[in-house]
């Protein structure tokens, strides 16, 4: 019943169509967790409990598709919180289970996403490759000889495995975009800050960031907007201020001199040719000075950062040494060697180069670079675990460094049939200003969805490139409200939605559930509107009007009883705030349902009593 | 010919006159340095050094006060450049001579102000006593047992004496604002990254501000203009973004159980008649948790930042640690004993602490403390060297880690004779709206113009309150919501309130007219109210938060059915927007009204269900 693959785009058509319920869902993937790679999950959410989600979710928003992401099924990478079950950051002996969800999980959930398990991850997400992990290495979904990518490396499986419809990772070095690269899927990594981390176990707490897999750039933008917002509980959380792109921007790309793919000549053809799809699609190409970039990279391992690791852990892992992977401890350990002062000359590096890389932010608007230069083998990533991690880091371990966004794209697949990827890289709070390039450029490659190399990306989910006029600010925001009675277009109180700059969006209908009264002593007249479930009626003509945030915020807050706002089902499968009446207030009242509106009960009863 | 003290509208006026030359100048200034406090210069610009300058400067601009600081003399602090003179910081064998100009001291004079030598200061700019040199202690102008403050002492003593009309200080723990305390004199300390450090010896790279010692605000405003920019040589050079301060503006002071003058009762009386007078200008006088702000500045000498101390000169201070002065040497020394680790910790505590004055941030638009506590003999000091020291910080440590402006003026004479200040404090790039209020506290103290007791502020120097029109934003506006259920502290949706900014506003209580139920089948668990006039029941606990109106508009507008916004009667009389429940949903639901609240009705539902 499901495809192999799980775009959001694809299950909200299922749901929508009844063709699919959150229970079935459930099901379904209860039977791909059981098939799936056993080393991707730590910890796998029981086909019962599964099922018990999805029904609270059909009780608490029986409408399909009412809330964003409805009946969505999603995995969590190990080291951030899901309230009642352990979070290991692949660590047994560090496990505890937390009481409460992550600030991002809560978000995603109230949103009606639904949690199937817990993903492995490079221990402590230290490390770009998967292998670090007591709980197995996961494989990439094209040839289990190789890895996943990490440290985010189940969460990356279980979305390209169709496992889950999204996973959250987290990205500190590019453990967010790597194993995307590896695994044929997107990975957003959002501006630091704009995702709360609150509910994270730490890596390198100033740097850390929680990220998105996807299968499209459409379906991880869609979850990032419910995921991010600003959370005064973390220190590291921001108020964002977008920054935009233009249309067809300036593209940053590497110099002969500043390439390097370890001997991959089949992942440089593949960069070769995102380039050359950026080109077609009205890109500017600008070669840049990778160099600034490239030094700010080294200083995430080979500067004192290694020692936000340490201080992440340290009384742990001074207790518990022999609890660490090899490798992992390796890296920890080598936090206790700088100093403070090291610490800032490191700051103070870095600073310079941020600075440096201020030229380049003047002659480009974004950065297209390979997601990594090339992959390995689980077996030779096991042999050299710290060099060849190194590698894989090349062009991404800059990135939180210097305060970007990055996005990464699918790019193809090399001969040997194992993908790689690149990474459109933008200033701070540009996240939304990346996307249309990156989906322009994910469609261009057409690599298929995770590990269905045939799938076609879904027409529907395109990412809309920016109005072109005044791009700077984004489309403003508005919010819906069903108008019922007295302030519909030509009514006494309509004016108050005038003066607010509201904007008329339609006429629309409710559904039969709703019956109308007219309030007694009320004046100018009023209705109020009750909704009675199972009750068959005529369905009652309401107007659609939208407002600003702060309008609609204004109007709710002066709204007296026994009128509020609500939830309205509309007949067109909408469910839109709206005017609702206390029920006590309309005990006794006369009901004008039969009018199939308050306009036309206005009518009949003028009509009726004519003015004196 | 030259008044005592030098301010700019005097000095302007005499050239506008004609009366004075910048070649007279040069005599008299040359006069004064001989006449000054030997311990306040460590390098004296020679007679005819000055004579010459002043003659290159008619030459190139013939007409008076054609440039902004035409003719202007001034003192710098002996860290930083000043082309072709040694630059010790205080200590001999560090010694170098530039062959460029400080960024700042090239655009001071550019602008026509002439350099008259360079000033003693705590050595390495660590301390704020001023008896840390091997040049001496420089003495208050008012007392010659007392200590001039420091770090900047020389700088504070030169304005204060009428050696130079304005002199360049340095600032990183309060160094431009304690002198100017004890010197009866104006002290600018910029947003961090305003005035480029290009040129200066650090001492906290990461904090260090060069500041401006003038006698009055409008003075000292007039050189900070001149000597800010953004200079993309120094890393933490910053564009400013300016900040408004409202007309009227809400002042924090401190709360009797935050004040401490270290049994100083005379330099609380003149605190106390600071806050009075602002009162009297029109300020809101706002009490403020000053315990963030307190354990910031706790942090720098007590957390990692004194590493940066030793980073700044640790090659020197390795090979030839008999070249400093003991106090300083005792605390750079202590820079080697935090680790990186500790660096990180340091800094994830005041990213908290910064997170915590943000509550203070939204109540007030500016601090008003005291610029020091008291203030100490140099004998004292010297007995008592790190301890009485720390003293002086109590109020100015941590305005720079917290990234904030400030403007030292003075407020009048303890019975003895000395004097004492005040300092405005703002967040960053505020350094232009807090001069009005900083100018008029200064008028209104009437306390003379540094050593000359007698002198009248100049009228003519009045600064500007701001165009009232655009800047001043009013009181931003809060919308009130009821929180009923899973919104309250603590409970499962609470963070959708904060994350949306919304702030609680205190405990409340609806009348008896509403019953609460458990709705069934909601996760996480929430209750539905609903009104029931003629009924009484109890009444139920509620919270009130409060929104701006924009969060409280996408809240409204998030709400799912069956619940939404009305207007719930609180037994206190008010009728707040908050929850409320539409009737059908509550059928057959269990009513937990008895219990008084959701809370109590969660704990007592918990008891009864112990989870499996």
């Amino acid at each position: 019943m499901l495809p192999a693959v799980l775009d959001l785009a694809g299950l909200r058509a299922l749901y929508a169509s009844g063709r699919l319920t959150p229970v079935a869902l459930a099901a379904e993937v209860a039977a791909r967790l059981a098939a799936a790679d056993p080393a991707a999950f730590i910890t796998k959410v029981a086909p019962e409990a599964l099922r018990a989600a999805a029904e609270a979710l059909a009780a608490r928003a029986p409408e399909p598709n009412s809330l964003p992401l409805w009946g969505v099924p999603f995995a969590v990478k190990d080291n951030i919180d899901v309230a009642g079950l352990p979070t290991t950051a692949a660590c047994p002996a560090f496990a505890y289970t937390p009481e409460a969800d992550a600030a991002v999980v809560a978000r995603l959930r109230a949103a009606g996403a639904l949690v199937v398990g817990k993903t492995n991850l490079d221990q402590f997400a230290t490390g770009l490759n998967g292998t670090r992990s007591p709980y197995g290495a996961p494989r990439s979904v094209f040839d289990p000889a190789y890895i996943s990518g990490g440290s985010s490396s189940g969460s990356a499986v279980a979305v390209a495995a169709g496992v889950a419809a999204f996973a959250l990772g987290t990205d500190t070095a590019g453990s967010g975009r790597v194993p995307a690269a590896f695994n044929n899927i997107v990975g957003i990594k959002p501006t630091p800050g704009l995702l709360s981390t609150t509910g994270l176990v730490p890596a390198c707490r100033s740097l850390d960031c929680i990220s998105v897999f996807a299968l499209t750039v459409a379906d991880g933008l869609a979850v990032r907007r419910v995921a991010e917002g600003f959370d005064p509980a973390d220190p590291y959380s921001r108020r964002a201020v977008p920054a935009a792109i233009p249309g067809a921007p300036r593209v940053g790309i590497l110099t002969p001199q500043e390439r390097e793919f370890h001997g991959d000549a089949e992942t440089a053809r593949l960069y070769d040719a995102a380039v050359a799809r950026a080109g077609a699609l009205g890109c500017a190409l600008v070669p840049f000075d990778y160099a600034p970039f490239r030094e700010a990279a080294a200083l995430l391992y080979e500067g004192p950062w290694v020692a936000e690791r340490l201080a992440a852990i340290e009384a742990f892992a001074t207790a518990h040494p022999e609890a660490l992977d090899p490798a992992v401890r390796r890296i920890v350990e080598s936090g206790r060697a700088p100093t403070a002062a090291d610490a800032f000359r490191g700051q103070y590096a870095l600073a310079a180069l941020r600075r440096r890389t201020e030229a380049t932010w003047a002659a480009v608007d974004l950065l297209l670079l390979p997601s990594a230069p090339t992959t390995y083998t689980v077996e030779a990533m096991r042999a050299d675990p710290i060099r060849l991690n190194g590698h894989l880091g090349r062009y991404t371990n800059f990135v939180n460094l210097l305060d970007c966004a990055a996005v990464a794209v699918p790019a193809g697949f090399r001969e040997d049939g194992l993908p790689a990827g690149v990474t459109l890289v933008g200033r701070a709070f540009s996240d939304e200003a990346l996307a249309p390039l990156a989906d322009a450029l994910h469609r261009a490659a057409a690599p298929g969805l995770g590990r269905d190399r045939a799938a076609a990306l879904p027409a529907g989910s395109r990412v809309a490139a920016p109005a072109p006029a005044p791009a700077p600010a984004p489309a403003p925001e508005r919010l819906s409200l069903v108008v019922v009675g007295a302030h519909l277009s030509g009514l006494p109180l309509n004016r108050e939605l005038l003066a607010l700059d509201a904007r008329p969006e339609g006429a629309a209908r409710t559904t039969g559930e709703y019956r109308l009264y007219a309030l007694p002593g009320t004046a100018p007249p009023k209705p109020g509107l009750v909704r009675e479930p199972g009750f068959a009626g005529p369905g009652l003509a309401v107007e659609v009007w939208s407002l600003d945030p702060a309008a609609f915020g204004r109007f709710v807050a002066a709204i007296p009883a026994p009128l509020g706002i609500g939830r309205i089902a509309l007949d067109d499968g909408r469910a839109l705030p709206g005017f609702l009446c206390e029920a006590h207030a309309v005990a006794g009242a006369e009901e004008v349902t039969r009018f199939g509106g308050w306009r036309a009960a206005v009518e009949a009863r003028r009509g009726a009593n004519p003015p004196a």
